[in-house]
């Protein structure tokens, strides 16, 4: 292993700059003015795939943003290694509030920003410099690997799923890594053992055929941003409590030894608040913070608006209104359960005084898997040596779908090992990455294969 | 009376295009970018002054958009009429639902189409044309007349008051005409004796500093778009009621005979239903729908905003959400005692988690006065003769501020006559006046100055 990581230390500035070129392709898959650009980032990411010695590499249509595959199978009688990750970014807005442009990665201070920095290019792209550090220094690799990098993970990975269930010769593998999650805290390497789920909806009501004065009109109709803000705020009670009928039916309750063990992990709840900018927490009664966001289903609002929304007044009652709302789902709630009892409760608190549209938009399964397991082990001694610190094992709060798509489709375990950190601003302005972290990361992905190799089939 | 009555219907196709010159100003109170269109109106409207023979014609200026002012006083001895108005309108958005310009006065079907058309620049026009007819046809008037023309009721009046309070000898007159309201129906002339005043309220809530991954932090912070929902929808109670502790107190209660008359009107509920396209009425239990938008205050919500709402779904926790709100309010309730009840209530529900501000925007009183005064009176004896028909005795939801300054400064009752109808879409898309009532609200508006002199001071 010495020269492969010696191959690592002696190319970290280099990682840095080719980082930075892939980050500044803006593969925002949620906009239709950046479909070009997420075209391009594939095959930027298939051209890398190539140079690092992948063969096999493929651009491969989904309907949607394509997904890029490649694979190296020369390790006879190894075990294989299927590495998951996506290149598609969330779009940038607000934009005003970034404090170097988005896809202009710049670093300062030992950190990267850029969109996509953490989440996931970066993860991504730690992974094909730990594959190239093996081809290149050792002339092979310990294991056989196959490398699935889509393009809608930030819209719900719509084509991944038929893509799997279809393939699944394809992406036969042994153990599933993915590294698209975070750090439990700056120092303290991890491992994540479950994941939440998501469903999400776009709410639309309609109150009257056009906007009306306030005035002429108010106190005799329904007001769609009236009725919205009551329906929202049935969804859930005074101490966080979800209200929707059965939403904690299938809840796995949390176990002992997790409750216990997250106690001990080094978690301040103060530095969490003050990072985040809250002026108090907030959250469901009878559970600590770690347990609320890995162990609890939640209910938000993603987005509202209604009326008039500029400068100043103007006295209208609004003929629509509309929200987004999702849930994180925890194991063994089902997302299409959940969401047929979101809609029977919406359906049933909604007056008839307004006309109610509800659009399902994308979702994914939670996962779990046991932390004992062989692979996971291995990780745990890979991390161990990158970052010279043996891993926690966590819960995410973050929704992955693909994970328990491809575990169930290819009957195999998975890693989830990530290099982010919680304050890296995914999905925020003034997205960063580490690069301490994204160092350590590739020497840990370099040993994970030896490792792998190790525990044999 | 016949030679003016004459030059009225002689030249009435004359006043539909002059009109039309009037509404194609964009004099949007509202909008930064309309500030140099609304004093090129206010100075339209001195020059339509002087073009008609008024006298000591200023454009005043009042710290914000301009007053017109104007006066004709040389029937010594007669009663003086001060005719109040505005030349401002609503902004027009949002304009791609205007099935022609809203700036390009479009008559059909007997109705001109524009911004401003109902409200007010429409009805504003209708008594400069009656005072040309007099002072063209007739060389005088029967009465002294003032008039008051300003440029922000549509963004509360924010400088007539102090205008008013400050210029009562200029102002000084023994009847307080606005025609700023609706007929209460097609073929119905009307005469409003009560008004319903306004307060408005923008909330602004902050929950972090930033907007935060729904799936990392989502169950441990609070969601100021869910906080909000939860606050606004405790504004009100299932059955209609606000919840505003005191925000009762003050009503003054339907009186019997006011009640049974408002049941004789004719007033069609499927058919008000129909027009605006509601799926379903409804308003405060215990109340007809005249009641309820002409003698009960309401909470609306007039505008909110928060996190993601483009197309496609966006996994957000939003930094901040906001609400415009109002509340009108009818006799006896004072403004500032439901502003400071409503400011108490809101910051008495909103958790500590999130950080409130209020900020108050524009209001006015509530009105009423007595329909058997002699002025009233003699309103409908001029509305019989323009109209055909007697007029009914109504009370408008909409709130016109300036009615309760001018009666209480000037110690002169008011006489409300609009010629406007409910459906005509002030403050909505395809805003319009009928031309037939608009023609004959000028003859009534000539008329009723003969009746005023009859009456005497």
């Amino acid at each position: 292993m010495l020269p492969i990581i010696d191959f690592i230390h002696t190319n970290r500035d280099r990682y840095v700059q080719e980082l930075g070129t892939y980050l500044a392709i803006p593969s925002v898959s949620a906009l239709p003015e950046h479909r070009d650009d997420t075209r391009r980032c594939a095959d930027w990411t298939a051209d890398e795939m190539r140079r690092i010695g992948l063969e096999d590499v493929q651009v491969i249509e989904s309907g949607g943003h394509p997904l890029v595959f490649g694979q190296w199978l020369h390790a006879e009688g190894a075990p294989t290694v299927l590495i998951y990750g996506h290149y598609d970014v969330q779009p940038a807005d607000p934009i005003e509030l970034w404090e170097s442009p988005p896809f202009e990665a710049t670093v300062r201070d030992g950190e990267i920003y850029a969109r996509g920095a953490a989440d996931d290019k970066g993860q991504v792209f730690m992974h094909l410099k730990a594959i190239e550090a093996h081809l290149r220094a050792g002339g092979r690799l310990p294991v056989n690997v196959k490398l699935l990098i889509e393009g809608e993970e930030e819209v719900g990975s719509v084509n991944l799923d038929d893509f799997v269930r279809t393939h699944t010769d394809l992406l036969a593998a042994d153990v599933v890594v993915v590294s698209d999650s975070a750090m439990f805290d700056r120092g303290v390497p991890s491992i994540c053992y479950a994941l939440r789920g998501l469903i999400y909806y776009q709410i639309d009501l309609r109150g009257t055929s056009s906007d009306l004065h306030s005035g002429v009109f108010g106190g005799a109709v329904a007001n769609p941003a009236n009725v919205l803000a009551q329906i929202l705020a049935q969804m859930k009670d005074r101490s966080g409590h979800v209200k929707i009928p059965g939403f904690y039916d299938d809840v796995r309750p949390l176990a002992d030894d997790e409750r216990a063990a997250w106690k001990t992990l080094p978690f301040n709840e103060k530095k969490y608040r003050k990072d985040i900018g809250a002026p108090k927490l907030a959250g469901e009664s009878g559970y600590s913070v770690l347990e609320r966001v890995w162990a609890r289903p939640t209910f938000d609002v993603n987005g509202i608006l209604s009326g008039f929304t500029g400068d100043g007044a103007k006295t209208v009652i609004p003929a629509v209104a509309m929200a987004k709302v999702s849930m994180r789902l925890v194991p063994n709630q089902d997302p299409d359960r959940i969401a047929a009892a979101f809609e029977a409760y919406v359906r049933k608190v909604c007056p008839k005084t307004v006309e109610l549209t509800l659009t399902r938009m994308h979702g994914g399964r939670p996962w779990i898997t046991e932390y004992n397991h062989p692979f996971v082990a291995a990780a745990g001694r890979a991390i161990e040596q990158g970052f010279g610190r043996q891993p926690v094992f966590c819960r995410e709060g973050g929704s992955i779908p693909v994970v328990s798509t491809l575990t169930e489709e290819l009957h195999a375990p998975a890693v989830l090992f990530g290099v982010g950190l919680p304050d890296e601003n995914a999905h925020a302005p003034n997205e960063h990455l580490d690069l301490g972290n994204f160092h350590n990361g590739i020497v840990a992905s370099a040993v994970f294969y030896d490792e792998v190799a190790k525990v044999g089939k």
